[in-house]
């Protein structure tokens, strides 16, 4: 962000002449094991801390995904991990208190709603400093955040939220695309998933389910992995979402580009097929100061993963959040208000 | 960017509780002219100065744009406003004295390149503190801007510096994009632009020009507007250009995403017709953390203007400068890295 940066970014050339952010990752599904892959290559951070439900691991030189994940998926948790493992019931708790961590990705659940912020609080009762970034999804939950925000600057935490695909990269588009208007009329996002197997984001799945007309959350959260099986059996695989409660909406809203009433989110998931059943893309319509009506398109290539579109923004916003922390500029921000940067 | 920032977003409303950021355009072509009417629906900005070459004018209470065209159209300079304008031989140095401005749009001709440098020092020998926002076009532009970070810095102005169209929204674009991939292999803009008359952008067309092959920048800067009539007149009206030497190039090298010969600009600009003679997009292409080959793209819709596209994200910049100069980052920054604001 500042000058400084500037200086570093041509001075530094292939070797970053700065410390690795040091990275934590919570919560070790499908989304905790794709950000431990995404951050293996990264010269810039280093992954020194996981948690998962019933244990944690930390390492100031390093984890290694494969470990972390082989003994995740042999054993169900970090904790198993030999020697960097401990198996605990409050495993956050202890891994905020044993580890040194610049920041942390939020790969929780996103259920039930008031997780994410209950996760916050647990940082700021720890007298915990730094970055705090999620992916969360609905705008209640982003609602709950927003209610502690005082409590987030006073405790000196820099917490960016709503930092993965959609809510992310999708609303930090239509914040961009959203200059070239005198106004905004809609936000259009439309998203396709592909997952070659659904067992993989068993979570990710039961919220998305949650939006589906007769589910709630309370209902998707009960059901069994039978259960799950059975309605995807029912569909095909798919599942067809519309007009869903995403925080794209309450994220445009506090960034000033439109009442959240304008924002619209949808999408297909297939949970039997890797490839995207539609191309996922946002599309911004307005008028500009000269009253012409027209509509700017952002689409993300088919191949790209949602893997790849959640964890590569969200440790985007991370290296960002770090910079802003440095600078003392602490509380909550989303992903419509900080521009990611980009982690080599 | 801050907290209080989210607070007053969701506090204030309709009715800014803050004073609207002061606002001075330099230069009063088509675009100075397009960045009087962008500002003039606006509650958060006031338009309140003005300098073109021979003159300038400048009201406290705010300049009306139709007044300000017409005294332009009829005399040829701003000076020539009663009561607010004033004749000048140091148009720019006068206005900085007078005026008082939270931050100034830089609508000046790109040509010759050192111009923009040369204006950004006259403000540091000033002794003026506050935001500059630029819509340059050339690598070497932006290059002599570099050479004078540090004074930047040290007087306390916070420079924004490519954030137009492009370089600008599809450059920032591009950062966004290149989230989703662990390394980026090319980034492709093209744009089409359509104007009316190419009289309305005299200087504009020239910069065109100057990237054709055989000319340069100072035999474009020589043609007389006959010279321009007749090459127009042999092609048509278009202007078909390719690896021009844009700034996109150096921005998103310094934001660290690639290395700037992975960043190619070609265009078409159509000078007899407002029709866009091909839709505006930045493609980026990279490698996913998994390996996939992949691309997003970014498309404009046909119907915004260059002008919308721009003045819309030079004063998003603007304000979001006036945010960063207010905690005190003051240097030279690119409408890569940071997040522009939408003005209201």
């Amino acid at each position: 962000m500042s000058a400084e940066q500037v200086t570093s970014g041509i001075s530094a050339g292939a070797v970053p002449s700065v410390m690795p952010v040091r990275v934590g990752v919570l919560g070790f599904g499908g989304l905790g094991q794709a950000a431990a892959r995404v951050l293996a290559p990264k010269r810039e951070m280093i992954w020194v801390a996981a948690a998962d439900k019933k244990g944690y691991a930390c390492d100031r030189q390093g984890l290694n995904p494969d470990a972390c994940i082989a003994a995740y998926s042999a054993s169900g948790s970090l904790g198993y991990l030999e020697p960097a493992g401990a198996l605990s019931s409050n495993s956050i708790g202890d891994l905020i208190e044993r580890a040194e961590v610049d920041g942390y990705f939020l790969a929780l659940p996103n259920l039930p709603n008031t997780f994410m912020a209950s996760v916050a609080k647990q940082f700021i009762e720890a007298g915990w400093r730094g970055v705090l970034v999620d992916a969360i999804k609905r705008t209640s939950a982003v609602e709950q955040l927003l209610a502690i925000k005082e409590e987030l600057l006073a405790a000196g935490i820099t917490y960016l939220t709503g930092c993965g695909a959609t809510p992310g990269l999708l609303t930090a588009a239509a914040a961009l695309a959203a200059q070239s208007y005198a106004e905004i009329h809609s936000v259009k996002i439309t998203f396709g998933v592909g997952i070659a197997n659904w067992e993989a984001y068993r979570a990710t799945i039961r919220e998305d389910i949650a939006h589906m007309p007769g589910y709630s959350v309370e209902r998707a959260m009960a059901m069994t992995d039978a259960e799950v099986e059975a309605l995807l059996d029912s569909t095909g695989g798919l599942l067809a979402l519309e007009n869903m409660e995403h925080a794209d909406d309450i994220m445009l809203e506090l960034a000033g580009i439109c009442p959240r009433d304008r924002v619209t989110v949808g999408g297909v998931v297939d949970t039997r097929n890797p490839k995207k059943p539609l191309s996922t893309n946002v599309q911004i319509a307005g008028r500009t100061f000269e009253g012409k009506i027209s509509t700017h398109t952002f689409t993300l290539g088919d191949e790209t993963s949602m893997a790849a579109n959640v964890c590569g923004p969200a440790f985007g916003y991370l290296k960002a959040g770090v910079a802003l922390h440095r600078r003392g500029i602490y509380g909550l921000l989303t992903a419509a208000e900080v521009m990611p940067q980009f982690v080599r």
